[in-house]
């Protein structure tokens, strides 16, 4: 069901801070930089050599943001892992079925036009897991 | 420099619990199961479907190692991320020059026969980083 790694999610304070350092130690490319207000973040995408696995930098928006919450609580590190999978619909309907608890139980948008799904913490292990089915991934005749 | 993201390591109280919870639900297959007293844990690596990320479940071998430290602290949960390399050594001398500091100044050896260093988390945004030279990448005249 999960083809690989996706991305990990970091939790930063400054983006900027945290691309010059990645970009800088690393030789990462950064592949996008976005804000989604739903989600509360503003982020960057960087891409690894492989060109199929992303490292995603996110400062909240605010304290009183999940991610905000999260560095409050945690300071910053990672915060979730995304993996990708061909159809995210398919997965969620699966993943629910096997009895995980679905944080979003229908698709929504994600970085670079992916459409994602949160799967709850609680049933994998204090891991906060992210369905990711990338837009590269989308039918042709779409 | 970072080919891909070659593992996430997940910090868990049990090892066969964790192994049953990601194989039911997602339903991967275990390359490996081995214990790495130098590190303090007994662990399995997950393979996903594209067979070049894995999910690397850690259970410790007691409280006072780094991981048994870890969940006292912070619960079950993410605890590094490991990218892959093609030279572990020679990513260690970058790495160090742009300033980050090596947990191991030299290579150790990880999970299925890799060659792997640690970095310093205060360096990298609160990250444990894990740079991992896969068996399979050795050269053939080894």
């Amino acid at each position: 069901m999960l083809l690989r790694i996706d991305h990990v999610g970091i939790a930063c304070r400054s983006l900027e801070a945290a691309i010059d350092r990645y970009v800088s130690v690393f030789g990462f490319t950064v592949a996008s930089e976005e804000t989604n207000a739903e989600q509360g973040v503003r982020e960057a995408m960087l891409v690894t050599d492989s060109g199929d696995s992303y490292v995603q930098l996110l400062e909240p928006l605010g304290d009183e943001t999940p991610v905000g919450r999260f560095i409050a609580r945690r300071g910053e590190g990672l915060h979730h892992v995304g993996y990708s999978v061909t159809d995210v619909t398919a997965a969620l309907a699966e993943v629910g079925g096997a009895g995980v608890r679905l944080i979003d139980s229908r698709p929504r948008h994600g970085s670079m036009g992916a459409s994602i799904a949160f799967l709850h913490p609680g049933d994998l292990g204090g891991v906060l897991t992210e369905l990711v089915q990338p837009l590269r991934a989308a039918p042709e005749s779409a």
